[in-house]
C-alpha cells in the first residue's frame, strides 16, 4: 500500500525508512493506524499493538514548561494511540535524554506526571533508559494487545458513516493559544481514551486520535480513505468545549477555526455505520464520555464544512502546512490560520 | 527488592522513578534483568520482553560519527538485551530527534544501518516517530517473547558456576581507543547474540550483555548476586580478541585492562552450573559462536583476578566511576584506567 505523504516531516521519515523492510506479520500499512498492529499467530487470539512517541518539540518551543505536564503527555500521547486501535495497554518504557543543567527535582516532577498518567490509565512504566544530552527528550513506547478482528485502523470509512468525537473539541488549541499569548493556561491534562477504545473496537469503521487537532485528524482520514469526503455539520456550539466557544465568540472567529490548531485534545475521532450509531453512542455515554457528532462521510474527497445546503471545502493542506510554523513563529502561525479562515468564510454567501 | 544503586545516572533514574509503581505482573525487579519481563498470563506460555535504549551520548561525545553505525547500534543495543533474557524479537519502534541541520542523506544512512541490523537479526522496524530537536537522538524500543520459565535474569549465580562469554572480548574497547586517539577504527559492527540467547534460556543461571564492557558487566552481576564473587582466570590470551591482545602487548598493559573499557563488545556474559557446562558450550559452538571461559563464581563479593594461587580484588567501583569521564575527558579516562591497573598490579607479587 502506498504511504500517504504529508510535508517535510514525512519526507524525512521516508528518507530514514527507505531501506527498511516491512514485517510480514504486521497488519497495518504505514500511516494507516495510530499504533502498529502485529499478528503474533500464537493462539492467544490477540494482536500486539506498539507505539512510540516523544515529547521534544513541545519542550523546545516552550509549549510545555511544567515538568509534570511533560511526563503526563509522554505517557498519554502513546496510550491515546493504543486507545485509537482499541488496545489494552500492558505498560510503557521511557527513554530520557537529559541535559546536565536539569535538576533532580525537575526529573522527579516529570516522573510524578508519568506516574499520574499511568495511574489514570491503570498501567505501568516497565523500564527505561536515561542518557545525557544537549536537549531534554522524553520518549516513551507503549505496548498493548487488542482482540484480533476487533482492532481499528484509520482506514475503513464508508459513505453514510457518522463522524464522532469522544468528547468536546478545542481544549488543546486553547492551551496552545494561552501559551502563545503568555496568558494564564486553562487546565490541560487530557486522559487517554482507553475506555472509549474498548467500546469502539469491533464497532467503529475507522478511528484516529486528535493529538494533532480535529481538522488534521480529518485531513489524515481523508487522505487514507480515498474517495471519501468528511463533511462537518454546522453544529459547533455542540462540538466545542464551552471555553473554546467563548473565545471564538469574543474574538469574532469562525468557531470551526478552534478545530484547526495542531495541538489537540486527544479525543478519539471515529466513524460508525448509522445502524450502529445509537448503540455505540449509548455505550460511550455509559462509559462516562460525552460523544459529539461532527458530521457525515460522503463520497468525494477532502474535508468540507456544511452551511445550510452548501458544502465549503476546507483547505486542510494549508492548515497542515501552517502547523510547521507553530513552534518557530507562533504569531505568523495564528495569522496564517486567520487568513485561511477569512478565505474560507469569503466563499460562503 | 532493593534496587542496586550505581553512580550519578542511577541517582537521576531514582529521582525520576520515585513516584512510579511497579506492575504487579512484572517478573523482574529493577536492574535485575537486561530486558523487562512481563507475565501476560494469557495462556500462551510466554513472557513479554521489552527494552528501550537510546544512542545519544555516543553521538554527542564523538564516539559514533558514521550514520550507519549509529543506526546499527540503536537496533543492536536493544536486541542484545532481548538476547540476554533469552527472548525472540518481534520487532522495534524507533524514535528519532533530528536537528534541522541533519541532511536527508544522513537520515537515510542511519536507516540503512537500522535495516542492516534488523536483517542480521531477522527482525523488523514496526513503526516510529520523528521530532525536530537540538541534538540527534536515536532511541529504539524492542519487543519480544520468551518461553515462561526459560527467561534469564542477572540474578541466579551459584558458587561453583563457570563464567562464560559468547565470544572474544575487547573489540568495543579497541574501537573506542581508536576513536579517542584519532586512529583508523577497526571494524566494529557487533551482532546481537539472539541465537546464543536461545541456547542459554533454561540453561544459564544468570546472564547480562557486555554493552558496558566485561568488567562492568561482572561488577553489575556481583552487586546483584549478593554473597557471590566473580573470579577471572588468568587466561586472557584465550579470552581476548587477538587485536586487543596485540594492543595490550605492544603497550605493555596488563591484558585484563582490555576488559575495563565502558564501550563493550555486546557479547553475552553468563554463568552455568558445571554439570551443564559441556552441553551448553557444545550448543553455542554448534550455533557458530566461540564461547570463552572467563573464570568461576565463588562465595564472597566483588570481582577478582586469579594469579597463580592468589586472588586480587579488582576495584570495579573505581573503574565504573572513571567511565563517567569517558565522554568528557577521554585522556583523563585512559589515565584513570591506567592508574587503576598500576595499583592492581602492584598488589601482585
Amino acid at each position: 500500500m502506498r504511504p500517504v505523504m504529508i510535508g517535510t516531516e514525512d519526507r524525512r521519515i521516508a528518507a530514514f525508512a527507505r531501506a527498511l523492510r516491512r514485517s510480514p506479520v504486521q497488519v497495518n500499512a504505514i500511516h494507516e493506524a495510530d499504533a502498529e498492529l502485529i499478528d503474533l499467530a500464537d493462539g492467544s487470539g490477540r494482536l500486539l499493538a506498539v507505539k512510540t512517541d516523544a515529547i521534544t518539540e513541545e519542550i523546545e518551543t516552550g509549549l510545555y514548561v511544567d515538568a509534570e505536564l511533560i511526563g503526563w503527555m509522554a505517557v498519554t500521547s502513546n496510550l491515546s494511540d493504543l486507545a485509537a486501535v482499541g488496545a489494552d495497554p500492558v505498560g510503557l518504557v521511557v527513554s530520557l535524554t537529559v541535559p546536565p543543567s536539569i535538576e533532580d527535582g525537575f526529573l522527579e516532577r516529570i516522573g510524578r506526571g508519568v506516574a499520574a498518567a499511568c495511574e489514570d490509565a491503570g498501567t505501568f512504566v516497565l523500564g527505561g533508559d536515561m542518557n545525557e544530552g544537549r536537549s531534554l527528550v522524553v520518549s516513551a513506547s507503549a505496548v498493548g494487545f487488542v482482540p484480533r478482528g476487533a482492532a481499528i485502523t484509520r482506514r475503513g470509512a464508508r459513505p453514510g458513516d457518522r463522524i464522532y468525537l469522544t468528547g468536546p473539541a478545542g481544549s488543546g488549541s486553547l492551551f496552545a493559544l494561552a501559551r502563545i499569548e503568555n496568558a494564564p493556561c486553562p487546565p490541560y491534562r487530557p486522559a487517554a481514551r482507553l475506555g472509549a477504545g474498548r467500546v469502539l473496537r469491533g464497532e467503529a469503521n475507522c478511528c484516529i486520535d486528535t493529538s494533532d487537532g480535529v481538522l488534521l485528524a480529518l485531513d489524515t482520514l481523508a487522505r487514507i480513505n480515498e474517495g471519501r469526503r468528511f463533511v462537518l455539520a454546522d453544529a459547533f456550539d455542540r462540538i466545542l468545549d464551552h471555553r473554546a466557544r467563548d473565545v471564538a465568540r469574543a474574538r469574532r472567529l469562525p468557531p470551526w477555526l478552534m478545530l484547526a490548531g495542531a495541538h489537540g485534545e486527544f479525543e478519539l475521532l471515529f466513524t460508525v455505520t448509522p445502524e450502529r450509531e445509537a448503540s455505540t453512542v449509548g455505550a460511550l455515554l455509559a462509559a462516562g464520555l460525552a460523544p459529539a457528532c461532527l458530521g457525515d462521510v460522503r463520497t468525494g474527497r477532502g474535508v468540507a464544512l456544511r452551511r445550510g445546503d452548501r458544502e465549503v471545502q476546507l483547505d486542510t493542506t494549508s492548515i497542515r502546512e501552517s502547523a510547521a510554523l507553530a513552534g518557530r513563529d507562533p504569531s505568523a502561525y495564528l495569522e496564517a490560520l486567520a487568513g485561511i479562515a477569512r478565505a474560507t468564510e469569503k466563499e460562503i454567501p
